[in-house]
């Protein structure tokens, strides 16, 4: 007899009301009297459990009233409405077979743990009711950004991790390397001989994907990245890993309002997919982690997400600067504290900042007219600050040259990337999104190590 | 006036005839007399082109007969019937706009090139019916992945790449590292302070999701991993790349028979997607990369997959033993020669090898009474070989503790892994799927390096 999943019986309980079915799963709680008991049984497929009453006619009746949480069991009963209980149904147990017993030292008992502890045991927390609602969500979530490009005919690109090229300049970096570092070869110079390492050359671990991503979208117009990206800062924040996922959408034939367009859309598909999917998640992260989260993603779907240009943010935010830690001066990046403050207090929903200075911004977005700013867009949120950042790419040859040139940037280590603009190249814009940080934005989780399942962080590397 | 896509005028054609449309994407060939011409434009959304005509009444008539391939074009004119022709219809352009030139030394021009040179131009080769056709599957086949996981509930799970154990133990790894190669810093006793690098400890790229997945598998009872795998082999085969991406599903509660049910009907999900969803790439590479390409999908799709033991397969093999390079002994991996023998000739479907000697397979496949085989399995097919390798995994901790000391494996390094059989361990299976090799076996491509968008080679890291 297969397990029937406790999700397909909350989902479809007329389906399985008074049938005889089996049910797999842990122990989370049990109490038991002389004659008779409960188990609170959840088999990992939904958020709830399933309960389980016991008498004492089962064989091993002594035994089970013994087990404790964690354990596994399965279970053979028949389901039958709870009348006047919390749960709507239960299953009565006809057999109860001990898969796997949990030591007694097992770390989560009944108690409270802190997230500092629970990270700790990062192979156990995902039992927990917080972990297992916010790993259900980022599983959900990794599927509605698939299925929002994929429905839009876009083609997904996995560009490639180990790198050889510095291109993006955006930060420290991994290296990557099979040398010997006890006996590195040597040049007849001295410097140490990459020639003879795998690739050849020297190789580091990718901060972005998007220059790589240009090249396929020059070839199937709408493309996307979703995978791994790597930064070696030395930064302990909650907001910050070395290990983390990215999405990057680019679209040719496109400027900086369609790019705009796409990241407003795609947002508010991911909160409607999560909303929809995982509704008793989302009711728990509410009740238990931020009060105000399912009033704040609504309120998200029902904007039109504004757009105001980095000068005039910069007006608004002067008006006030007084109260901000930052200083505020056009030419400055903005600091969380401004961007909170235009999107919570002054516009009081989503707003895109566009056409920042140059000097602040990367080397491929589009020069805009007045030569002093560029054709890119922060969006902004309530509760976050930034949360997606994107431009339109400069695909004139001669102005990407020029900028190049400026920067210091040597045209041979971007030979393919010119290419782009020399071999029919097209206006085309394109965004980044962490998919961490739409994850603590769902979820209200506010340090990034609980939204990974097995974090990389300053001196972290276990499990 | 917002470009229609050509994929949406071949899916709909209906809704545009007669309709004034504007189209955007890239000239395949162009052919004009002195009164009207011809261009195949592709967009990048579709496989086929869209024809456009246009006429010498075109105020830029005598510019557009001149360009040349790889030109980008924004056209506005009438879809009409084109009766009798190739096409089912065209596009009478009322205005052409030339979007981005294309430079003379375009690499593409009309004549073929061979799958060697345009690996030296990667950047590009997306703009080839091949290289379209193989990463418009490659797309597809990731989203039917997630799709065929996530509609049977399977939560997904980003298992971290760089890793600080060796717990695999399945091959070479590349390092990761910040540490100043000239300048690195040492103990008192003269040895590398691995200290002193990012992670405190010495870090690898990781070879395998699977033991990280079992941890979540122990919560949510069914998991997948998609994600990028490392091995630092220095194999310079058409099948082997430092860089790849796996699936690693994870199932409790399971035992080896369950964990090949979900492996057949995952792989004949994936090849009736693909065949729905991309017909016309399919068909291309029926007619120019494989002629029995087709025949060999539906021929799997239609098949019951067959079980035979090792035990059962080298007594098979044995009897033909002088046709192979290998010898053929119990105890001995299979070969790819011996693989597709048993899959061709003798079964002529898709099997699954069972219970494999355990000194060939690895230290948590579960012990069968025999106490010689495990319970593993390797999926063949018709073609190619092993395509998927997998296995029921030791839940008994003492079964798996003496494994461990037979191999000489330390307890300190697994711990983690060891508390899921202390912690309410039940039965499960599991498996791994290379993403590119199946990408391979659906488009009939041979090698390696033309699945992957930049591949990462023994002395290749370019772009």
């Amino acid at each position: 007899m297969k397990s029937t999943l406790i999700k397909d019986i909350y989902r479809n309980s007329a389906l399985y009301l008074n049938q005889e079915i089996e049910v797999s799963g842990w122990v989370r709680t049990l109490r038991a009297s002389k004659a008779f008991g409960f188990i609170e049984l959840n088999d990992g497929t939904f958020f709830k459990n399933i309960q389980v009453v016991f008498e004492e006619g089962l064989e091993n009746y002594a035994e089970i009233t013994k087990l404790t949480t964690g354990t596994s069991l399965i279970v053979k009963g028949i389901l039958a409405e709870s009348p006047g209980a919390k749960q709507p149904f239960e299953l009565k147990a006809q057999t109860i077979v001990v898969e796997g017993e949990c030591a007694s030292d097992y770390p989560l008992q009944k108690k409270r743990h802190s997230f500092e502890y629970l990270r700790t045991i990062a192979h156990l927390r995902p039992r927990t009711n917080t972990f297992a609602a916010v790993f259900r969500v980022r599983s959900i979530v990794a599927f509605a950004i698939h299925q929002f490009f994929q429905e839009r005919g876009f083609v997904y690109v996995n560009t490639p991790l180990i790198t050889g090229s510095d291109a993006e300049g955006a930060g420290e970096m991994f290296r990557v390397t099979t040398l010997d570092l006890n006996a590195l070869p040597r040049t007849e110079e001295g410097k140490i001989d990459f020639s003879k390492d795998f690739f050849g050359k020297e190789t580091n671990l990718t901060v972005s994907g998007q220059l790589n991503a240009e090249t396929y979208c020059m070839a199937f117009r709408n493309v996307y990245t979703f995978g791994p990206t790597f930064r070696a800062e030395n930064s302990n924040t909650a907001r910050h890993a070395a290990e983390f996922w990215m999405i990057e959408p680019e679209i040719a034939f496109a400027n900086l309002e369609d790019d705009m367009e796409l990241a407003e859309d795609m947002i508010k598909y991911i909160i409607n997919y999560v909303l929809e999917k995982a509704p008793e998640e989302m009711a728990f992260f509410n009740e238990f982690v931020d009060k105000n989260l399912l009033e704040r993603l609504n309120n998200i779907v029902q904007s039109d997400f504004e757009r105001v240009t980095y000068t005039r943010a910069i007006e608004l935010l002067e008006k006030v600067k007084d109260q901000f830690e930052y200083p505020v001066e056009w030419g400055t990046d903005l600091q969380t504290e401004h961007e909170r403050y235009l999107t919570e207090q002054v516009f009081k929903k989503p707003i895109f900042v566009i056409d920042y200075p140059k000097d602040i911004k990367a080397f491929y977005m589009r020069m805009n007219e007045d030569q002093k700013t560029v054709a890119a867009m922060d969006l902004l949120v309530p509760g976050i600050g930034e949360i997606i950042g994107g431009s339109q790419r400069e695909e004139r040859l001669e102005a990407l040259e020029k900028r190049m040139k400026e920067l210091g940037l040597k045209q041979e280590d971007y030979s393919w990337y010119l290419d782009l603009r020399k071999y029919g190249g097209t206006h085309h814009a394109g965004y980044g999104l962490g998919f961490e940080r739409i994850i603590m934005y769902l979820t209200g989780i506010s340090n990034i190590r609980d939204v990974i399942a097995f974090p990389r962080t300053v001196k972290n590397a276990e499990f």
